[in-house]
């Protein structure tokens, strides 16, 4: 039976490797709806690979260029909000949702309240509006298939098993570049340095969140709401050779964990294929060669985001789509070589500070309450560099 | 609802283990029948704690001793082959098969046959009767849950795939007290050495069996009847630490693994509760203080005794009965210090190259080759010895 699949956020590194996957198994999937932010040029190309029926540019700007790119093709071209959420409720009984930032949340929310079957690799869509996700999905049966490996890694754990019988999700972190580093080496971390990640190929942001820990932070807001585990059963481990992907312990004392190559291929398989499996072109593991892992407790103190993210999780409310929009702001501006590293989590703490937003009850109040964060963050960052 | 439980090998290690969560989960057991090989007093002492209704003892020299201990319960007290097969034929929907040894083969068979789900700790029965066994659970609808923490653990990992999305199960061992050990010192090795092994507390024999990697050998050829997968398939890694029980990898290059503290009450409680979970004392595996996991390719240069178990599972038939008879003798006699370390190797050699026997087709067949090779490799090694 074939697969129809809609891919939002074709031309980044999940659409990618997603269409690899697809064009070793063109007798198994079907692609009808591509999308891209701006890329017209990498989109067109893909509409001509796989035969997509609907190619949606982010970039309204960009829709004349898409719609002569695609002369002589049976795919229409659209632009705009509009037509990336007619991209994600389309005819796809799949909707792969890597769309990179709040950009993907309406997208995501459309898929999720018609029921499809929703391969998640865009962060913010649990991070931000995980309660309004998990309730639509309960509403609708939307199946959230996590692509994050290490969320992904979880969900494989976790097959078959009744949630009474889970007592701890651990999620495990590299440790990122500054993982061995003192207090003093990381306060002086220049953005070559933050960038430089030990194991994943990855954009320069979420390599500066794994030198923080934010990006674990923000995973552990993901698994609560993923899996549907209070703040006391999540756990992180520095595993700094990033082979275990995660682990799940149950009541009865057993641990099942996820290990594997770097190569987000697997995840992203097993969101093609489920509940199924389906073959990859991934290096398989070769634990004789890996030799040796190791393992760590997480130190709060030189990674306060880490912290940080925990507490934005407990608060719940409004208070992780504050942290996830501070820390943004404070990334970019870090990289920009405006704020020192360590300021990245002051700014975050700062934000989590300020007067409190109601709980968000809508995607619209989740994006208010992040570009007003936003706004807040960096005029704030200007005061103090004045 | 009440899950109603028969405990053969109630006095033995596994017995204990049982019991002891037994005891923790009143309202869930129910204990109807239990045998001991001839340890009635151990025995009259569980049929006080659980009300058990039947309670055989294998030596049918000690059923006087066994009734005289029961006045006053109302507990029937039974010897004798034909009071095993009863017990393990009673009304117990669980039986938790951990008689050692060939003495295991009937009862179990008697289990399987009728359809029981079979907590499965005796290795003898796939070892000697992988095929009889796996086909009569065919037949009967049988479900066969394996107790050793090495196939639970590629149990619980494959929980919910499809056979065909498996790719490769590897079993991990520690690598026993000579892993490090040069061929000359292992050649020296005296039954107290070998006997010192690392992680678990366990018997001689099986002790012995870990120095040599027999184990691992007996092991692989359970984890082939039971797991349906060719030799090929079927891999060993050297893991000292015992934390990882073993692994399963599929075809999309994801590996599932499971770990645990040493405490065999895990895959018990597992088996009991299958296919849920349930609560158990044992010790929560903590990684942080672990800190590392060491991963090496078995040596078969040093250890030939996994070379000849595998070499058995592929050669099928009787082969694996001759290893396993051979293997028994052998181990006695170095444990008596009437053979070296590296003769147990070259005795099961020698036994699987004497003249064969075909396949066997029933249990008797089973236990007259496991006889006869006795014989046969006790004459040998009087005669080498002489």
């Amino acid at each position: 039976m074939i697969r129809k699949i809609a891919i939002l956020g074709a031309t980044g590194s999940i659409g990618k490797s997603t269409l690899d996957l697809v064009d070793r198994n063109r007798d198994r999937f079907q692609v009808t709806a591509v999308t891209a932010a701006t890329n017209v040029e990498a989109l067109a190309e893909i509409v001509r690979r796989t035969g997509a029926g609907l190619a949606v540019v982010a970039d309204e700007r960009r829709f004349e260029a898409l719609a002569e790119l695609l002369v002589g093709t049976n795919c229409r071209a659209a632009a705009g909000e509009a037509a990336l959420l007619e991209a994600a409720a389309g005819e796809a009984e799949l909707v792969i949702a890597a769309i990179v930032g709040c950009a993907g949340l309406k997208p995501v929310m459309a898929a999720v309240e018609l029921g499809r079957t929703v391969a998640l690799a865009n962060k913010e869509a649990l991070v931000t509006a995980g309660a309004l996700m998990i309730d639509a999905a309960a509403a609708s049966g939307a199946v959230l298939l996590p692509v994050d490996s290490e969320h992904n890694a979880i969900f494989q754990c976790l097959a078959g098993s009744r949630a009474e019988d889970v007592s701890r999700i651990i999620l495990t972190a590299s440790g990122g570049p500054f993982r061995t580093a003192s207090a003093e080496t990381i306060s002086a971390a220049t953005p070559a340095q933050a960038v430089a990640h030990p194991n994943w190929s990855m954009g320069a942001k979420i390599s500066v969140d794994s030198a923080t820990l934010m990006n674990k932070g923000l995973e552990l807001i993901e698994a609560h709401f993923l899996f549907g585990l209070p703040s006391a059963q999540l756990d992180v481990l520095i595993h700094p050779q990033s082979v275990v992907h995660s682990l799940v312990e149950f009541v009865d004392g057993s641990v099942l964990a996820h290990l594997g190559s770097p190569d987000m291929r697997i995840p992203i398989a097993y969101a093609l294929a489920w509940p199924e499996r389906m073959d990859t072109p991934a290096q398989r593991l070769d634990l004789t060669s890996i030799a040796r892992l190791d393992f760590d407790a997480p130190d709060l103190q030189r990674f306060p985001a880490l912290r940080l993210a925990r507490e934005a999780l407990e608060a719940g409310g409004a208070a992780p789509v504050v942290l996830n929009a501070a820390n943004e702001v404070a990334v970019a501006s870090f990289l920009a070589g405006t704020i020192r590293f360590p300021d990245i989590a002051m700014v975050v703490q700062e934000a989590l500070n300020a007067p409190g937003y109601d709980a968000p009850t809508s995607i619209s109040d989740v994006l208010e309450i992040d570009r007003v964060t936003r706004a807040r963050a960096r005029s704030m960052m200007q005061a103090s560099c004045t």
